[in-house]
């Protein structure tokens, strides 16, 4: 059983929750937990740039705003690590020690299978350990981002390990379902393949773009940028996101986005054979699976 | 010198305006026209559909609609076909004896090269043929797909041939201005490999995005419908476009194409390359560059 976590009334969720990492993400949290009423009764913020820590301060974003993580977590009941992925479990392994018996560590990192190893051996029988992913954001950063409406209606997931005290979990699907969100339970290593394809692999394709364009010859760029159409726009939009948190994403989800680059690239050279020999029912199919996918996106009330 | 367009004060710049293809982008031309006086005294509008003529007349986008284009071009001062780019010589080919002497002919294909290499055997000196493209669109088509304000502050740009009469050129400069477009003065082939890095080659990704999601195993398929992050919803929305608009484009700017596919492809193995080994600073580089561009595009208000 886990500690003293009210799911039941209007009372709040948890005592005190900590938040590690007020950015994009954490400081969405803690507005939305500011808001409603039924979250928690105090929140902390922690943040190792006092600039960060004097912004969450001055925004009114938390109770208390520390700089050392082992004063953070102290007396939290729960504690949501909400770093770049490569942090989580560095970050985890160093708080855990400081947590109290029966509260809950959960985070928010965008790759779930590498984060839940690396940090599977700092882990505390007394302690459960709820992966999470919220698929919410925005290509900005930093606690000046986040807003309390970021997760309405969105989907987070939980991965949680196949010892995860079940109660633990569901308090912390009652927690996503007071921030505005569906919650759905899935296996790590699947989460990692589905987000290697709908979020990962457009965003490494997002990227790469920018740069092909940015390597034409000086000429063409001036009018890439005077006449991107909207095709572009939309790329660069992607593309505008932080690197760093990319970065993690990318390396800690290697193998499932690797293999998506191979089948996508495999699917492209397919397209440029039929282009190259005028293969128009080729073509044609193609571009209509893409109007197909479009269509159960707008039925599924996600586009 | 051609006919009789007023390209000084606020009277029609044309008599009569004839629009092949009242479709996205033929029925935006009316529809602009009709509002905005000085652009045409009498419209006329043709389609070889009986059910998209009744709608063009039901939706009084032209005085006049014709089913059979030599009828439609017959009187008119200029004629402007706006067919999908395979058709667009075809069609030229086909009205071009029954136009006025002095009249202009242009287009709005979005691609330039092949069009001008496949309608020139049938230019005739005393019609001066103006081919352009407005950088203006959305993901739907047909004549209720249209509205007046489609071409605001975009850029139309237009790509003469060495021997066009300078003079109408500046007439359909000036009918793009009206239409409350910018416009700019490319070559071809130019036109064509901005195009494909801009437009195209997006296009293409996400065509076979979403193909490469469709083969996935029909479980993780319907989660990628269910979990769309914000990164394959923009995928998809560009792939929601016209297939034969756009197999056409593929087909008719090939080389442009498949060299900017080349290159973006040699751009996407070194980024696995790099994830594969871990190579932070590439990849963060990477990602620096399309954030780059980003601010670029940013400042170009094109965003
Ligand atoms: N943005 C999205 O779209 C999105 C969506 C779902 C999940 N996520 C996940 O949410 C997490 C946070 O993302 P975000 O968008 O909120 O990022 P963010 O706005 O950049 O915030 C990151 C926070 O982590 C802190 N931090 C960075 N490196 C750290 C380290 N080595 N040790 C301790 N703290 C560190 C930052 O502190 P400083 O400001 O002091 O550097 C900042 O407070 C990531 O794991 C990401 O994968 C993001
Ligand atoms: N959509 C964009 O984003 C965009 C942007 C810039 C330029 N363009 C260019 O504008 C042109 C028109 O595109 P659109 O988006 O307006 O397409 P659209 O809405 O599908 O309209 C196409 C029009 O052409 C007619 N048409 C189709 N095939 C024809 C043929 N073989 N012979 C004669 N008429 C034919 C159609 O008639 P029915 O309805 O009877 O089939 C329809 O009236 C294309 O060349 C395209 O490349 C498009």
């Amino acid at each position: 059983m886990t500690g003293h976590h009210d799911t039941t009334g209007n009372s709040p969720l948890f005592g005190t929750l900590a938040v590690i990492g007020p950015g994009l993400i954490g400081s969405s949290i803690l507005r939305r937990a500011r808001q409603d009423g039924t979250i928690a009764a105090r929140l902390v913020a922690c943040d190792a740039s006092p600039a960060v820590r004097a912004r969450v301060a001055e925004l009114g974003l938390a109770d208390r705003v520390e700089a050392d993580p082992l004063r953070a977590v102290a007396d939290a009941d729960c504690v949501i690590l909400c770093v770049p992925v490569g942090a989580v479990a560095e970050v985890g392994a160093a708080i855990l020690p400081a947590m109290k018996p029966g509260a809950i560590l959960t985070e928010v990192g965008s790759t779930k299978q590498s984060i839940i190893g690396a940090i599977t051996p700092f882990l505390r029988p007394d302690v459960p350990f709820v992966p999470t992913h919220p698929m919410a954001g925005t290509e900005y950063s930093g606690p000046d981002a986040g807003f309390a409406t970021l997760f309405d209606d969105r989907w987070c997931l939980l991965t949680p390990l196949p010892d995860t005290d079940p109660a633990a979990v569901s308090v912390i699907e009652t927690l996503w379902h007071r921030m505005g969100a569906r919650t759905r339970i899935m296996d790590a290593a699947h989460h990692d393949r589905v987000c290697a394809i709908v979020s990962h692999l457009p965003h490494l394709l997002a990227f790469t773009i920018c740069g092909t364009a940015d390597d034409l010859a000086d000429e063409t760029r001036s009018e890439v940028l005077d006449f991107a159409a909207s095709g572009f726009r939309d790329f660069t939009r992607i593309a505008a996101s932080d690197p760093v948190m990319w970065r993690d994403i990318f390396l800690n989800n290697r193998d499932a986005l690797l293999e998506m680059l191979a089948r996508f690239t495999e699917d492209a050279q397919a397209m440029a054979r039929a282009i190259r020999w005028g293969d128009e029912a080729f073509i044609v199919d193609r571009i209509e699976r893409g109007r197909r996918i479009r269509r159960s996106l707008l039925e599924n009330r996600q586009a």
